[in-house]
């Protein structure tokens, strides 16, 4: 597929919405169990979401824009959401979410992208040169792998009650 | 976790609302496209899903719970979707699939499942001797991967588009 911001735009808006149809009122079994030592919960994950949201894409997309000189991103931190209030409900943090990507969102048509300024560049810490269209797709599979994410720690958890169906559930195997 | 048979009803349950804010009203691109040859969209994800309600999870269960002497399953036909009409809206696939699951989850309830009926076998034609238990386990599970598959298949759209980016976003690389 083309990149095409339209196309981008309706799968960030539908996230919040597919993560609340996911985990919003679920036992805390399903949100809260992981995949083992250092890795995440659903909850962990909607907590590494939120701090996206608060310090990372739309962020970067306004540095890319901007007449700054010093167009170099700030590192992001993976684990931000650890040092969060571990004890919030997981419907809390959905709306949370919810209303960041919303104002985020709103921010991004403000900025008025034309093909131009998509094709814009920036200095990632790690990844060197990206351009606004790199970011905004990144943004869009980085949601798409989280929610896979969560399908797969979910699946996990009942690894050991499916029997010889493990074999034909690939899932499990990940 | 253990099984419980409300904790997998309650995701059971909220599948098809969770394929209706990923999938509805969203571009035809993002529906159709696959991986590559051999492999499925979300459309034909969804098309599965709907065969599975008919002839799979739910009529296995009433034979493991029945008083037939010969319980074993027939076969279930992995690609009977693409014998289907490929011209129905993917909302109209995701209603029929939700009521699809919603009588079938009537029916699960109705069978009034104990721990003496979760200990019930039958024989997979190619798995062997499974349990009800392991069944509706495996049905949750099921759902999940098709989830996670529906994330990764729409992610690998955009495979091109996010530079170096890919280094980071595991799901491209599945």
């Amino acid at each position: 597929m083309n990149f095409e911001l339209n196309n981008s735009i309706e799968i960030l808006e539908r996230t919040p919405l597919i993560l609340e149809s996911f985990l919003s009122n679920l036992s805390s079994n399903w949100i809260k169990n992981n995949e083992g030592e250092n890795t995440w919960s659903p909850y962990d994950i909607i907590g590494h979401l939120i701090y996206g949201e608060k310090t990372d894409w739309i962020v970067r997309a306004k540095i890319i824009v901007s007449q700054s000189e010093n167009k170099t991103f700030e590192s992001f931190d993976r684990f931000a959401q650890f040092k969060e209030n571990q004890n919030l409900q997981i419907s809390d943090l959905i709306a949370k979410f919810k209303d960041l990507r919303k104002s985020n969102l709103q921010e991004l048509k403000s900025l008025h992208i034309t093909s131009d300024k998509l094709a814009l560049k920036a200095t990632h810490p790690e990844l060197g040169e990206i351009t606004l269209q790199q970011l905004i797709s990144a943004w869009v599979v980085h949601d798409l792998g989280h929610i896979a994410q969560i399908s797969r720690v979910m699946a996990k958890q009942y690894d050991s009650n499916v029997g010889s169906w493990k074999a034909y559930l690939g899932i499990l195997n990940k």
